[in-house]
């Protein structure tokens, strides 16, 4: 295992202490706990947005605690599920008043722990709602879910929601429009290698050298199946084409997020990219917003997903409202 | 070799019609050319500027292209220089007339090729200064260099000479804030893995499974030595009591930039950061901003480079201005 790290135990703490040392204009710690909140924190008269999930995705999801998406992320332990407690502790610390929305990533033991904090924090009486993202089309259910995976199309769904929480709307519009935000969008994924989680040290799957994973999730469980490597393009069209057919596009007009794992040089996403927006024009879809960029990883990764969210005119507002945060800054 | 691409011989030309793809908001492409100019190019009453170099280092230097950075910035073929002729077109594209200042990273063959281009430019009456970046500690001549090479601390250059350039100030004083900052800049990296050039097929060098190499360059070449691998904290410890002894600083003021070679995690960057602002802290060097992340890569390297850049209140001015490219965005 080849880390920069000074020993598996100690990731999450030591990664929390460097996050908040560089980006201290925007989040701080809510002491005693493994989250993050924006600095401003509790903003008053406006619904507080709250993800988080286990470590090891970043930018996802501290880095996007700022202006116009996230009031709080919550971190477990690598590729683990933060306890109740933790994320209440990060409802309690966010709550203006006007409630907490809870964006959650489906997988069982996040779902389990989100609600459970909820509970919780509905008893002091603090209003909470949740939404579950499962954008990810490559699988129904999976190892750790049931009902699809939630993976990077997430992120689209923090900048959709925060605008719409930024704007002053209530708790349960706030609801709505992060549903609709997930209903539109979807994602799938695939990696030349398999990441080590630090307590572990060993490589999450088995991958040849001439072999590539399809479908994978972003903890380094095993994709649908293995494939001989492609060409970018069609690699491309691969994951392209089963997002398209699951979307069935009303609008012809999306916002695409080509999202790198960790380990993928950002030349790999723009190459893809070229090839995304190629296969979107020859059908008459339009582009409206590109993001490329590592925004949600699986540690070192080497692999990509593509995310599409279909558009509305109600979306290219929230779409384009400001947001600035540690990872995604927006004016 | 694991990539997603199509083939070794069009990475450059796909990477940089994505990148447009990705960022029509910010960037286009000077015709029949590897050269990306801000969208509002030329920019009338301001000087220009122009960086580039061999590609592979993305998002160095396109995605510092826009307001209060590059004007322009010239891709070569992966780890190579790009040609007189390639940066000639930058220059004529965008100079609006307050003259062109070339940001040169401190290898040979970029130097070489800058400099003839700037002769052809001014063969047309277009005024050309240039600076040359050299802010790696780690070795005094290399396989590539007269002198120190230039490495991540050239993204802190270009964030400092940029808004120089953007307040309006002339060639000769925009030249002057540049060298100021070049002559402010350290930095040392080192990595856990070799990289691939496409074209090569086969790892830059060879390093073994519990090693690490000190003080290598961005294009892959080796460093000064190879050592055990070690804990984040010592990692940095070397790294930067390397860098700090070669500063002799005067204010005691530093930005700092942690930046990552293009496979390590961003969890990695972090740990590291951490440490450095401990060092720095228990030196009495205050730190006035923190950049961490995928600056100046090496292709899927796993690594990481520090940087400090030494403020006095002039330099903190231009560092607080507002930037907004692709890969860096401040308000």
């Amino acid at each position: 295992m080849k880390k920069i790290i000074n020993g598996s135990d100690k990731v999450v703490e030591e990664m929390l202490q460097g996050m908040v040392k560089a980006h201290p204009e925007f989040i701080k710690r809510v002491e005693n706990s493994n989250v993050l909140i924006r600095k401003d924190s509790p903003v008053k008269g406006k619904v507080a947005l709250i993800s988080g999930g286990g470590s090891g995705h970043e930018p996802s999801h501290g880095g996007f605690v700022g202006l116009g998406m996230l009031d709080g992320a919550v971190a477990g332990e690598v590729f683990t599920s933060p306890t109740p407690e933790e994320v209440y502790k990060g409802i309690k610390a966010v709550n203006g008043g006007k409630g907490v929305l809870l964006i959650i990533k489906n997988y069982t033991g996040d779902v389990m722990n989100f609600e459970m904090a909820a509970e919780m924090a509905e008893m002091e009486g603090i209003k909470v709602e949740k939404v579950v993202v499962n954008d990810d089309v490559a699988m129904e259910d999976s190892t750790y879910t049931v009902g699809r995976r939630g993976i990077a199309g997430t992120v689209l769904v923090h900048k959709i929601t925060g605008a719409a929480a930024e704007r002053g709307l209530d708790l349960l519009e706030v609801k709505r429009v992060a549903e609709k935000a997930i209903e539109n969008t979807r994602s799938m994924g695939m990696s030349l290698t398999p990441c080590v989680v630090p307590a572990a040290g060993k490589p999450s799957f088995e991958i040849g050298e001439d072999e590539m994973e399809i479908g994978l999730g972003i903890h380094g469980e095993p994709g649908t199946h293995k494939e001989k490597i492609k060409t970018a393009n069609k690699i491309t069209t691969i994951l392209l084409d089963k997002i398209i057919k699951d979307m069935k596009l009303k609008n012809k007009e999306v916002a695409v997020l080509v999202n790198g794992l960790g380990g993928t040089p950002l030349m790999e996403l723009y190459i893809v990219n070229r090839e995304v927006h190629r296969i979107l024009e020859d059908q008459g879809i339009k582009v409206y917003k590109t993001i490329v960029g590592n925004y949600m990883t699986s540690l070192e990764m080497a692999g990509i997903s593509i995310s599409l969210l279909e558009l509305d005119e109600e979306l290219k507002g929230f779409l384009d409202d400001r947001a600035y945060t540690p990872a995604f800054r927006q004016i």
